[in-house]
């Protein structure tokens, strides 16, 4: 075991970053003395339509929150300043702190509905307190990887660029939507604090303001090649593509003379199909078959598959606003359900909102094709399949070893090959999940003892 | 002028939050000598199907990144490391900061599309370097805010408790669309981390899972009001809506014997219109009119309307996913076009992608009936109609002095009530924008000069 001393790591420090209620909900389980041991899972309910499987991101994050959470002293300071909670109990939140077990599902795992991301047991006020903060962390990033990994599979090879800062959801949004989108497979991203902070590739072009800042378009290609002479892209749609394209191959015959190399240029509207076969037939035609194509434009999963269905020469796709929001889905219905406590395992009935009981595991099945299914079990009650759940917090401790970013990414990408072919596909299904027949035992003797059939029993937030 | 050694401060320090072409364009810029003064002006194109108009919000923030540009040390090793950019650039960027000057309209102001929210002049390479990031913090504050204004305006009086952290898309989203949705008329949030950074006000009531940790819901109810004698807000659907009201009676009246009140009652399913009406009648059938009911799942201004119009009895709605995600909008239309420089207004023809040419003001024209239309004009051609943009930098420093939360919010409030009728129904048009009779002169002449009827400029990203 750890030193529980171990000090807080304030940049993981988001314990404020929660709902009122799960204060107010602490402090009378504290002046209640209702404070033993409870286990909460965090699953997401449905699937969007025609997603076929989820890719768990934001764990990691999640773990150090989890293993970070102290209130400081102005934190204590503003609490009290609300007149709500007594003296004692902001006392009581002076040492409050993570002392429980996490197990998690490994970050860039292909996942489906139902399935447990995180389960967590410990004292009831700290196993409940993560709740809000918790799916704030996984919500987003489950989301933004598993639109992402639509996006990849749509462009079959090429590369994917996550181009989304301007339309991200706030800052937190673009940097850690750009971790995800890199987990799911993208290639880099243009935001520069994302690499930064996480080792991602960063990329970029020019936009059309530049080609407009100098009098003719040749001009502009000129500036930018001599100041970047083996990295330009240029982008070649300002005024006219084809003639776009008759200028960068100009000023790629330029740069052969000096021995230097053009990288790529860039089509950001138009028929992307056709004025990419068009554009590449050109550069060929010039011996420039080194020259990459990029475009971009709204792009999203459909267009990408439709690109490629009529033949685009295109080599790398530039996504923005649909992969960083996954817009039109904006949100995923990730929640956070207590699933056993001293009184046993709880269940809760309600249509549509069924949850699980008990303390579980998910295995996955695999065969000469790949994975077949998962199945929803009792924790332990398979010993030969292979367990998704991992422990990673100990007495409130990580006891996880930090993943390197460029490992889960490659992890995911091989998972995601493994999966069904009906999962993947535009309009796809959902990934299966099988619940096991001791928890579907449980299931039924719950139901019997608290549902009958006509028990409304509802569980929202 | 103010000191320009003042210190940046680290709080508002965004300067890596950008996409990479910013800096290789920058770069460029810089190694061709083209960095003459330009003007920029940050507008949303388009607005979403039925709504009426925006509520601009991240002003306060985007005068903040502005003036606090700096690249720090280690900023600047990242930039070396990427084998990117020359020594003399990144000599140059470790003084680059903006120095220009930007105008701004109000936070809280409700306009239409094609309304400059932000006008910046400055040297080319630093007016250019700002788009990424204040177009990511003035696209996403301003959507939410203007979700949030519909979603007040449906509620017609009754108040809108923003409860969306853990649909957020991310920690920075939580917060700062807190902030945006209280700016639209929101009364609180409840997320502490908001309420603590900005002073909303924040609410909370309490989750299923706290009823089910109890033997029986009086139990719960009565642990809650033990702790919370004035403050309660009991949630009373977790198994039968009349039985939770039949329950959180009794308490009510075993409060009023210790000289106590409770607060309220929250119900989070089933027909809200209904279980409102009847749990009101039972609570003041039972002397408790004074007992509010909070009611949330899954609301937006359509599902709020009809609760008003089914005569809901409700006192306050908690709203969480579609107004802090703006689902399924998740994306609006902001974009920063360069308008003028050295070589006069700068105009873009494409359809659908038209840029307004020159240093615009937009002016607004008011009848004894409130706002009327808004005019896009040569800054300076009216002289008696109100101005929207206002100077908030001047020289890289901000002039501007900082506006009250709650200011901004009555300001937003008074501002929205003088919009005509028809921008503020649910199915909307949007407000007007009339094009002042100078500036269609200028489109003209600079329509003939580079257009003609064919001439295909395009300007993206």
């Amino acid at each position: 075991m750890i030193s529980t001393t171990e000090k807080t790591n304030d940049e993981y420090n988001k314990t404020m970053l929660t709902d009122l209620y799960q204060l107010t909900m602490n402090a009378a389980y504290y002046d209640n003395n209702k404070d033993e041991m409870a286990t909460f899972d965090l699953f997401v309910r449905t699937m969007p339509e025609e997603w076929g499987y989820y890719i768990t991101a934001g764990v990691e994050e999640a773990v150090d929150y989890a293993t970070n959470i102290k209130f400081t002293k102005s934190n204590l300071e503003y609490l009290a300043s609300q007149n709500i909670f007594s003296k004692e109990y902001l006392e009581f939140l002076k040492d409050f702190k993570f002392e429980g077990e996490m197990y998690a599902i490994k970050e860039g795992t292909p996942i489906t509905t139902n399935t447990p991301i995180i389960r967590v047991t410990a004292k009831r006020t700290q196993a409940q307190f993560l709740e809000s903060t918790l799916l704030n962390i996984i919500n987003y990033q489950t989301m933004i990887a598993s639109k992402a990994s639509r996006i990849v599979h749509a462009a079959d090879g090429k590369d994917i660029v996550e181009f989304g800062l301007r339309r991200a959801q706030g800052e937190d949004a673009a940097i850690k939507g750009a971790r995800a989108t890199y987990i799911a497979g993208a290639v880099g991203t243009s935001n520069v604090a994302a690499g930064e902070k996480y080792g991602i590739p960063i990329s970029g072009t020019q936009a059309h303001s530049y080609i407009m800042s100098f009098p003719t378009e040749i001009e502009a290609f000129r500036s930018y090649a001599k100041t970047f002479p083996n990295s330009s892209v240029l982008l070649i749609d300002t005024y006219n593509t084809l003639n776009g394209a008759k200028n960068a191959i100009i000023v790629a015959k330029e740069l052969e003379e000096n021995g230097h190399k053009l990288k790529g240029v860039r089509i950001d509207s138009g028929d992307l199909a056709e004025n990419s076969k068009k554009v590449r037939e050109m550069f060929d035609n010039n011996g420039l078959d080194y020259v990459k194509i990029v475009v971009s434009n709204d792009l999203n999963e459909k267009k990408i598959m439709m690109l490629n269905a009529e033949g685009a020469k295109i080599d790398a796709y530039g996504v923005g606003t649909e992969m960083i929001t996954a817009k039109p889905v904006a949100a995923i219905s990730g929640v956070y359900k207590i699933v056993e406590d001293n009184g046993g395992p709880k269940i809760k009935l309600s249509e549509g909102k069924k949850t699980y009981p008990g303390m579980k595991q998910v295995y996955r099945v695999e065969t000469e094709n790949g994975y077949n299914h998962d199945i929803l079990a009792i924790d332990g009650e398979y010993t030969t399949l292979k367990p998704l759940l991992e422990k990673v917090v100990e007495d409130g401790h990580r006891i996880s070893s930090r993943r390197e970013l460029k490992a889960i990414r490659e992890y995911c990408l091989k998972e995601v090959a493994k999966l069904p072919a009906y999962t993947k596909e535009l309009s796809a299904r959902p990934y299966e999940l099988r619940i096991s027949e001791k928890l579907e035992g449980l299931v039924d003797e719950l139901t019997e003892k608290y549902g009958g059939g006509n028990y409304d029993v509802h569980q929202g937030v």
